[in-house]
């Protein structure tokens, strides 16, 4: 008797999540250090130390009804202030706080956005392999789903295919670079001619279409692949970032969106988006932590670990008989599974004590993601598994 | 072009934010000390010292990838055994984790709760006057509220109202006391006559029917009132608990979900709590702020002042002229407007720099919502204005 929608979706709960469990019970049955659990995104590299003594000391330093107080909904100005000054310092762009409100993670700033543009029936499109958690998302607002299927070969824009499906009803567009769960990167020019296509579509329907743009793994590309800032492409652009990535603190739900300054009726929607903050019952974004970030805006956490383990793993997986797009950034890589199965496939690993998500999770059947979150030690001691899987499906 | 729905809700805004920020653009021009903000329900008093401590003292001993990673979407197992402890110790029950899952404050339970059981077009019955942003929690479901009348008398339950008005789509019930605006705490014997009526409903109408009950104030009662807790006297009920009052921890969004260990299909609803906390963007509670509360469960700020500021109040509005019913719990009274016009009343005490809130926000018109969780000083410096605005209404 609970709600229909729910009690479906709790029969049929996160794939990721379900693992994540398992992987617990596992660790528990057979020591920790036996499991290879390649699936979910928690960073294994701790936060950076200044994390720390930047918390400490506001914890010392501020008044607490100041520090763990109410703000505006949208977030305390000073902390606005400061990230605003980040990016325009990276990225030559000229926000202010009234470009930025501070939410509950990336999943916070996505679910803001949705509320803020989608009516019920709205199409929203996506390219896919893409996080499930997007159809959610969407569906939290009674808004559709409209799927890009994936090209094969790259992993890179569909942009024909978007050509096709985006129609009257769609309302946005959701990119994710560097995407999970492939780690491509969408390179410059994809993002001139996915913006050209949606102007273009803006003015044969007569109605704005709005590129949200995930981005938790901004900071952490390998080699010297460049992501565009959307805005720069794309008036009508939210970017939804968290700090759970970047500075390793995903439970601390710390994060903001951004909206262009070039967004159609921009106060309008600043004022929506900034109501939507407070009726999803995030109210606003912790506090303390937001005083944190806005210290730490310019810093990441070490990211020598994800890339190691992507050298490692990328070589050894390939010579084994893997077929793998090779990352660019994040810290996941998506490789062919050699059945069609691949919930199957993702099974049969779990004999070699290896834990990995099926494809289908992503709208990318036949493939399998591995978040190499990991330690290096988990990494090395998970080879011989991945070798053996490899042999037992004949791939070497 | 941003959602129709959204479009509305921005440009009919919260009037208790909206005051909020008016509050900070006065206390700029004619300084702080000289206005008298009962705006917003932001504790003034401080969280007490064995929040920093704490929180110190797990940022100095804990692993940052644990203190700060993800857990299970239901938080961390410890931070609900020590919670389920303190709930047993208080209230003579036998909950264990399984009952609680941590969310992003009560705001972050309601919002859970409400997804978890509704579906579009079911009813959710509350007693006015009553927090507005109920209605918006609901919408987000498209759940259609059903307001019960006050009884101006006393602001009790108007159960009578509610046997008419709960009917074959009452999907729920959401009940908060110690009440805001009111102050009310609603007393045992209303509370077993509710459980019967509840009862008798699912019965007649062959469904559940769920309590839902809002509890950020429960630590906050004036004298030797006792506030029932409620899943001892009826099934189904859900209680969303915040540490925002009771540890001063607003901006913290910290709180959670019990849910009766005697609620029907428990554990398919618990799943789908869990997965609604998920999905709507929470993803989990703050992780440091988890393990914090868990630490300090029985702990409060010092509720000295919210008794003197309410002792304080109630004598003097009421020697000018005011009629209050007087607040057993919480830190809000409801005044009668000597005016129908609340909204005209508010806009007219601003001239004495005194911010409250129209009655007609909280479905109550004709009164007015004054919070006085402010420093005594600032309630004694308002006296004068609160005793001016009376005569100006002559109601002295």
């Amino acid at each position: 008797m609970i709600s229909r929608k729910m009690s479906y979706l709790a029969k049929n709960g996160s794939a990721i999540r379900a693992m994540f469990e398992e992987g617990k019970e596992m660790a528990a049955k057979f020591g920790k250090e036996n499991v290879y659990d390649f699936s979910l995104g928690n960073p294994n590299t701790p936060a950076p130390e200044i994390i720390r003594e930047t918390a400490i000391r506001l914890l010392n330093e501020s008044d607490p009804v100041f520090l763990h107080g109410y703000m505006s909904n949208v977030g305390y100005e000073n902390v606005r202030d400061s990230i605003a000054a980040d990016l325009n310092r990276r990225f030559g762009t000229a926000y202010d706080r009234k470009h930025l409100i501070m939410t509950v993670g990336a999943a916070g700033a996505m679910n803001v956005a949705l509320k803020t543009v989608l009516d019920a029936g709205d199409e929203v499109v996506i390219q896919a392999p893409y996080f499930g958690e997007y159809n959610n998302y969407i569906s939290n607002f009674e808004g559709v789903p409209v799927v890009i299927s994936p090209r094969e070969e790259d992993f890179s824009l569909n942009l024909s295919e978007m050509e096709q499906k985006i129609g009257p009803k769609t309302k946005a567009l959701i990119l994710n670079s560097p995407n999970n769960p492939t780690g491509v990167i969408y390179p410059e020019k994809d993002i001139i001619a996915l913006a050209d296509l949606l102007r273009q579509k803006q003015n044969q329907y007569g109605h704005a279409i709005y590129l949200i743009s995930d981005e938790p793994y901004r900071e952490i590309v390998f080699g010297d692949y460049e992501v565009p800032h959307l805005p720069d492409y794309y008036e009508n652009t939210f970017v939804g970032y968290s700090y759970s990535k970047s500075l390793s603190l995903p439970g601390e739900r710390i994060g903001y969106l951004l909206i262009s300054p070039k967004m159609e009726d921009l106060d309008e929607t600043v004022g929506a988006a900034a109501v939507a903050n407070r009726i999803l019952g995030f109210v606003n974004a912790p506090s303390l932590f937001q005083q944190v970030v806005a210290c730490c805006a310019d810093q990441t956490s070490d990211m020598g670990v994800y890339i190691r383990n992507r050298e490692i793993l990328y070589r050894e997986l390939t010579a084994y008989g893997y077929q793998i797009v090779e990352p660019k950034g994040a810290f996941y890589m998506f490789p062919k599974c050699p059945i069609p199965d691949d919930k199957a496939f993702c099974q049969a690993a779990k004999k070699y004590r290896i834990l990995i998500v099926p494809g289908s999770t992503f709208m990318g059947p036949g493939y399998f993601r591995l978040a190499f979150c990991v330690s290096e030690k988990t990494v090395l001691d998970s080879l011989e598994g991945f070798r053996l899987l490899a042999h037992e499906y004949g791939m070497n």
